[in-house]
């Protein structure tokens, strides 16, 4: 049977997302990845795993593996609710939070409630992939913004909202990925004002927040303007992205439009997986396990920066994140990063080439992002040595 | 903020899930259901549960908790295809199996990947609400099939397929949700001869299939048309539902555009409960947990007929279903099911009418949906009394 001419026309312009592919190869033995976007296996808390099983079992019985709500298992949501008062300076009750299967999941919703063929769609540049997976069966059409390095420029925010009527902004202010910056205080402060002048919808994507190594905490711009913002959450790097489980705070008018397309799509996240969650932040394991994750992150990172320190050419500049999973290498413009890619995988080497984070398909032939999580510091080291040799 | 705005086209037409709503209300204390669609809590293994959790932390370690591929953890892959090659008569490679959040994930994809605005799809009447709902926001019109005692009617189908270009069919054709019926051995060979004939795609979902109290297997469809068949189950009804694991077999074609759209969905279904799952099956527990469920059900099966025997009145009909968790009963035409749905809950038994299980809106107002899996057999034949004095 030929199944060409049954595709819905969402379908003409999808393919596989490239990074994956990339992920494919490197995952020989001998390369040294710095592709990857995942946690280190290290940081999985697998003891109190094994011990949390057994109690949510115990606690919640037949009801922790039965059919529950979309909206999310109620002592999650309460969970989340005290985590983000507590930690993250929010101000919420458990009614707000939402549970999504990851926060892919909370993204596809957002696309689906929001996006008609052809909107327009506000995102920095580069930006993560991952959202543009999850966009991109909607059909809409994307603008960049303009971004330095203290993340978004609020004034390329403001002329654009002057010219057009952008659907919503998909930012991630912490520790972005793939670039590592980080929208400051100050900035998060004028795109409150802009979006509440304008009436414009932000969806802040925060999958990395409680991942600072150094510097101070900001607040998020949702505390800012809670009414124009969408706050997306995940417990992937602070306990398990295997177990699927995201987390999302809508303002209040979009919380039953999300509820209805998610429970078309998957009725609910795993009672299970949501029941461990829960254990984990209310048993106070988060806060004993996170400063080892810190602990673990923080000298990849500084390993990484000092290499390129003492090994990269003058014309190349990275970022120097505080915090999440990658920094980001600009090179000279007209820089040829696909040669340089292919010489470094000769050289079993692998990072995920920059233009790939652009959504307008031919920016960033001069960028690359590396992720320091994975490698340990003498791999690391070792690795931006090579590349420094090709460059 | 004003939302409304805001929304995608394709909500327009979207609420909330009617029966949803209706199982909020009926969750009550004192009120008999049998409304609900859920396993009975009885039905879960936790003591195997517990016990899996130990051995899978020990055999794949952080893997367990690790992002994994889109298409699905390998050895559940493997698991899965032995399981319908020995059982349900299958002939499958593991790479032939794909792994979906619930067969909700499934139905989500495959409206995703094929239905464009005003697309046609063949339905019965009635049909499942939650496919419904998962293509609904792909915006499709639904054609309704013909169907009978013994399920869809084949020369319904050939006579819509000589009329109309419908993009894909879709069924359940054993214990069907909300009937119970199930599609002969003989309309199954119809019905896949008609496939190849108009090169016709079916969407099969057997969400109950194991779940068969009397009488014989019957082969799926899938079986005898392999090329035009998507083949969807879930571990929903025979593990837990709470772990939301389930699993499609799509024609070759199918398959890469499938992944690319679940990619974007949820990245992948958790790999810790795919990892259970597996050893659940790998371990043999299934074929030993299998018939303690039959042997849960079939007498709650058996109690509800033999008390609509008893006191339901001559003018209404009913299916004997061999298998599953419903049963439909049919009252004179013209019969005001909402007056008797009214007066049923005022005596404290809940049920769904059986009108919101048709495509069309306005079908079915004197027919109703009975569940027998969650109450006990004393409790089933009280509330069919009740019923049957309100009638």
């Amino acid at each position: 049977m030929k199944f060409k001419h049954l595709r819905a026309d969402r379908m003409a312009d999808m393919s596989v997302n490239a990074i994956r592919e990339i992920l494919k190869v490197v995952s020989q033995p001998g390369v040294v990845s710095l592709a990857g976007g995942i946690p280190s296996p290290d940081s999985f808390p697998l003891d109190i795993i094994k011990q949390l099983c057994q109690e949510v079992i115990q606690k919640y019985g037949p009801a922790a593996f039965q059919y529950d709500t979309t909206e999310g298992f109620e002592p999650l949501r309460q969970a989340l609710a005290d985590h983000l008062n507590t930690n993250k300076a929010f101000d919420l009750h458990p009614e707000q939070v939402f549970i999504s299967s990851g926060s892919q999941g909370a993204l596809d919703a957002v696309g689906k409630v929001l996006i008609s063929k052809g909107d327009l769609i506000g995102v920095e540049a580069p930006t993560y992939l991952g959202a543009l997976q999850a966009f991109d069966p909607y059909e809409p059409v994307y603008i960049n913004l303009e971004t330095d390095a203290h993340g978004l420029v609020p004034e390329s925010l403001e002329k654009t909202l002057q010219k057009l009527a952008l659907k919503f902004i998909y930012l991630v202010p912490n520790f972005q990925n793939p670039t590592g910056r980080t929208l400051s205080r100050s900035r998060r402060e004028e795109v409150a004002h802009i979006l509440t002048r304008h009436d414009a919808l932000l969806i802040e994507d925060d999958p990395y927040g409680d991942l600072r190594y150094d510097g101070d905490f900001i607040v998020s711009v949702k505390s800012l303007a809670p009414d124009h913002v969408v706050y997306i959450g995940t417990l992937s790097k602070i306990f398990s992205p295997g177990l699927r489980v995201g987390f999302y705070v809508p303002p209040f008018d979009l919380q039953d439009w999300l509820v209805i397309v998610k429970q078309g799509v998957d009725l609910h996240t795993s009672t299970f997986n949501q029941a461990l969650a829960a254990e984990y932040l209310l048993g106070g394991h988060l806060k004993k396990i996170l400063p080892s994750i810190l602990a673990l992150y923080k000298p990849k990172k500084d390993a990484m920066l000092a290499a390129l320190d003492e090994y990269f050419p003058d014309k190349f500049t990275w970022t120097r994140p505080e915090g999440g999973m990658f920094l980001w290498v600009e090179g000279p413009t007209g820089y040829d990063g696909d040669a340089l890619y292919n010489r470094a995988i000769q050289n079993n080497v692998a990072y995920v080439p920059g233009k790939y984070f652009f959504a307008d398909g031919q920016s960033g032939q001069e960028t690359m992002r590396l992720n320091f999580t994975m490698a340990d510091e003498a791999t690391i080291e070792r690795a931006i040595k090579t590349l420094a040799g090709i460059l």
